[in-house]
């Protein structure tokens, strides 16, 4: 079902389109963009409250500015819908997010009106002041170059960096803040509390207006106390326009704040900024979810809230048959709560992932060992490794692809120190409609090759409750030793889950099926696509043996000694990168121990992944079930008479 | 040579001992460091200008805190001798830096008064805080928590993160901000001129001042007025105390600037802030090299000048028979000024390392195409990613450490988007003395498993030449390549370097040497130890092939074919991890292709390699001449008459 967007926007295919508008016209072509991303994300789902937020903002900018020349950078890009729908895609819109279809972020390949990729917060600023020196090293003063990042993203130390090196040069920069106190969860933090600070008690307006005012008054009380007053305006200006902003202090001109979805006052202010030259900012209060009720009221919920009934605002959930596993996040979430009631030294780090990671359990139930510290990893990190000289027992949560803004510190104030700090990696693998800036395939490598670092994956949820339990014993913290823990997205195998705790020896895996034929190695989920196509060669009359090694570091080398002398053939699988990762730790093993065997290693080939469902993906990588059993097949060179397309 | 401390100093092996004297007794102490740390570097090396500078505030915090109860924290740490010196290890001191000596930074094992290790800035608020949280959770208030950064490692996104966090929270934390206007180089940036702003023109004081005096003035007018004034008093007060400082913006208290070098003023407002909770900065202004004529003058110079005369201030350089390599800084500083100068499209990026990158050469000659963003990596990347998107020729150069932090940028702004950004890593390999916090050695793991990234290494300063040249080529940057060129710190082998430009092949490797009995695949500088030992080898009856295989990624698979045709027992070689590394790049070829040949891969074990001389480094580690050819010898189970421990 295609949606059919209204009359106005119906006849938008590129923003010349849109700047051929009357200005009147552009609260009905804000009211139609508006409705077209209900419509759309209704059906077929996606992020929302976003880029409802910022609709007034990407008509704004493209009426204003003379984009694709004009670089318009997003931050984050889950607040670009209406941007891509504005620029070419409305008609391929529906596609968003699905194999094939349109990026649910800006991407450069996709568009000319998509200046810079993103997915990762934080990093417009940066990226659109290289252009805006790069415009002013060809001499092109006239070309303008907007970044538009949020309050969540203005946070992470990266923006801080841009606008340090920004506010001293004379770039043509304009900083737009769209400011609406959130990340994906509420916006936490001191920069969170000071806009809120400017916003409400609007200090910085009320001192500007009451001060001068009150000037204005006293210069009735004659000529000395004109003198006091000329003199105090001096001081007044200097401090209010140098010093009394944050911005200001970085050398940032300051405007602002304004309603960011009021587009007439909009279009009008960002007219009057095209002749301002230099690094500026331009602070807009806009409303996360503006114009879809429900939206409005919970925002977490609804920054990506799945298909939904958009007249009632039900969201619907899938309805299944039989119990269904629960998401490795819940297991994280309630599994964290049940050890810290037992273990009083537990606390728990999220860089504002919350909702996200579950970690909200615990900061409900346990809120002072619980600490969400904003987009922020690489502080996250190390103020677990701070925790941890102290005696704590940090469990750090972070996706396995933003645990790539903290690796220094995971290897300077971690690793290098023997802190055992416990990493939760979550959305580890392919993380699906998110796509090649989310998928989470490098951590394996990434954190193999740190001394004093262990990594591990669950095949299944008890696993990762048992290496929770075991690295908070004294056993393990009273060791050198950090601890990766890495987990996929979404749901796992166990409808039932919730057994008692049992320890996981550290670097030993585990035999899940015996073989004849082939010995299979899998690292993480991937082994229940492995025990999968073990049950499905069986029929066929290939035996293969399926190991859950659990540690791609330390391997468990009693059983790979064993599992080399007894098999010919082996394949490695995980769903991570080839290059150095579990398949390479087991291949290194074989050539330290001078074994001959022939090893296949299975998993993310040495190439971008686009998005697509996770089942898609793997598939497209050769390791979903079929994947794995044609490369049983083919490596075994066996004359099966199996039919692997019946699958 | 052991140096003789003074009076006061020699009795003092602890803080407690300092503690002890009365305070009227401190400036003796302070003149008394101060020419123990003159007279020990300029004997035995190290930094210098930094600890020179913090002499009183190394004083003056540990003589009015509890340490090591109270927790320390030295941003970057080489500010560090002082307090190494009062902290129990003067009689090590002139150890420092050397091998099996004392580290350069502070470090956790080493004393218990060194609460966290560092050596990259910008960790220290974090840490700090989380030891801060964690004291709050043991319901300890009285612990203070100190981290003491400096205006350099300020400009790191990190530090702002954990600003952004700390000022939210109501942390007995204590952040002293060692503003000497200097990292390595001058600091730059806006947050720089902000510092500059408050301390020279200090507005903030001088509004404070001013505003008030003259509201102490204005109330002679009568009662209206006194109305008017107080209400400005009211307002004024908000916007002062909340807003007119940056650092107040993010909920720190702010205290200063104050004369970071008077320690008798330091002590007392030191003492003073002890009783007041919460999160709070002091605003110390020192000098760098302070006390030292010559390193308060040239500051860069004096960071870490090497052994120089005390007396005349002449800094002592090796003199040597022959003409000497250059370093390979300076062929990078060089090459890229000449390669400018052809190619306008060539910016150089350095973050904070102009002199020592040599990036300094290309700031002076074309100083509007070399930018020196202060310290921070991630904006570095980012920025360099925003240019490389309007066709700029990007060399970033970052230390191979360093180069950590900017981990998430490489693959999400750069490679994932295809961009054709160079990136040299400077300082690849173990670098010496700086010990285990800077040794760069896992860059080629934590790269190659990027898709879209290559990964090479020169074996001299004309492959580095020939690399740089190559990179910039249109050939080149058409392509959607991103390129690594790691390069060790200090002096290569070639005194003549300075050739024509060749284009080298991408992915293609050569051979050094002939050889039957076995091969070597030497990856960067250790082909040149290699070269040796092959040499040494061939005396002794084993013939030895080597190759440099200039690039870990993409392999040159055909000569990989070749060699693996004609020998059956090759070795690897690095400067690097070998989880993951340039072997593994070579077992996986060999996996893959299902070749039985026995390789064994040289390079540094899963273990953190201390401080010292490369030389001793590279020999601990088995991979110097003789490490190379003991290797070899075993390998090849050869009952060599040769003597290894002759060489």
């Amino acid at each position: 079902m295609l949606i059919t967007p209204g009359k106005l926007l119906s006849k938008i295919d590129s923003p010349a389109d849109l700047r051929k508008l009357d200005s009147s016209q552009l609260p009905q072509v804000c009211n139609e963009l508006r409705q077209f991303i209900i419509d759309n994300v209704s059906v077929y789902g996606g992020h929302f409250g976003a880029s409802l937020g910022v609709v007034e903002l990407s008509v704004a900018l493209h009426y204003v500015f003379n984009t694709p020349d004009d670089q318009l950078v997003w931050d984050v890009g889950h607040q670009a819908y209406g941007h891509k729908i504005l620029t070419g895609r409305r008609n391929d819109f529906h596609s968003n997010r699905t194999y094939g279809g349109i990026s649910g972020f800006p991407k450069r390949k996709e568009s000319i009106y998509d200046a810079f990729g993103v997915g990762h917060s934080s990093t417009s600023i940066s990226a659109a002041l290289g252009m805006a020196v790069a415009s002013a090293l060809e001499n092109n003063y006239e070309r303008q170059h907007i970044a538009v990042i949020g309050d969540g993203a203005m946070t992470a130390g990266m923006a801080f960096e841009g606008m340090n090196h920004a506010g001293a040069t004379d770039s043509n920069l304009l900083i737009i803040l769209n400011d609406n106190c959130m990340a994906i969860d509420p916006n936490v933090g001191a920069l969170k509390e000071y806009l809120t600070d400017i916003t409400t008690s609007q200090t910085y307006n009320k001192l500007r207006d009451e001060v001068w005012n009150m000037l204005g008054k006293m210069s009735n009380f004659g000529k000395s106390a004109q003198e006091i007053v000329s003199k105090v305006e001096a001081v007044m200006k200097t401090a209010i326009l140098r010093q009394s902003n944050l911005f200001e202090s970085l050398g940032l001109r300051y405007f602002g704040p304004i309603d960011g979805n009021d587009i007439s006052h909009l279009t009008d202010v960002l007219k009057d900024l095209k002749s301002i030259p230099g690094p500026k900012l331009l602070h807009c209060l806009t409303i996360k979810g503006k114009g879809y009720g429900p939206a409005e009221k919970d925002q977490t919920k609804w920054h990506a809230p799945g298909i939904f009934d958009k007249i009632t605002g039900e969201i619907k959930k899938k309805v299944y048959d039989s119990p269904q596993a629960p998401k490795y996040q819940d297991v994280f979430g309630n599994t964290i709560v049940e050890l810290a009631k037992q273990n009083p030294k537990i606390v728990g780090v999220t860089p504002a992932m919350p909702s996200g990671s579950s970690l909200n359990i615990m900061m409900n139930e346990i809120p002072d060992r619980a600490f969400d510290v904003g987009i922020a990893e690489q502080h996250a990190v190390t103020f677990s490794a701070g925790m941890a000289t102290r005696g704590e027992v940090v469990f750090c949560n972070i996706y396995s692809t933003f645990m790539q803004r903290a690796y220094d510190q995971v290897i300077h104030d971690v690793c290098i120190q023997e802190l055992p700090v416990i990493f939760c990696l979550d959305r580890a693998g392919l993380v699906g409609a998110d796509g090649p800036t989310h998928h989470g395939v490098y951590d394996i490598a990434y954190m193999r090759c740190i001394p004093n670092m262990i990594v591990a994956s669950p095949m299944n949820e008890q696993e990762l409750r048992n290496m929770m339990y075991t690295a908070q014993l004294d056993s393990f913290q009273s060791g050198k030793y950090a601890l990766t823990i890495r987990y996929p997205r979404g749901t796992g195998v166990m409808p039932q889950w919730n057994y008692p705790f049992e320890e996981v020896q550290i670097g030993k895996g585990r035999k899940v099926k015996d073989g004849e034929d082939i010995a299979i190695l899998s690292f993480g989920p991937l082994g229940n696509y492995a025990e999968q196509a073990c049950v499905q060669l069986e029929k066929q009359g290939i035996s293969a043996a399926l190991y859950d090694m659990r540690f791609a570091k330390p391997l468990d080398e009693s059983l790979l000694h064993e599992i080399f002398a007894s098999f010919d053939r082996i394949i490695t699988l995980e769903d991570g990168c080839l290059q150095g990762g579990f398949g390479s730790a087991v291949i290194e093993f074989m050539a330290d121990k001078e074994y001959n065997t022939k090893v296949k290693r299975l998993g993310i080939a040495d190439t971008i992944i686009e998005h697509g469902e996770p089942h898609e993906l793997y598939k497209e990588c050769g390791i979903d079930v079929t994947g794995i059993m044609k490369s049983v097949v083919e490596f075994l060179n066996a004359k099966s008479t199996l039919n692997l397309f019946s699958l």
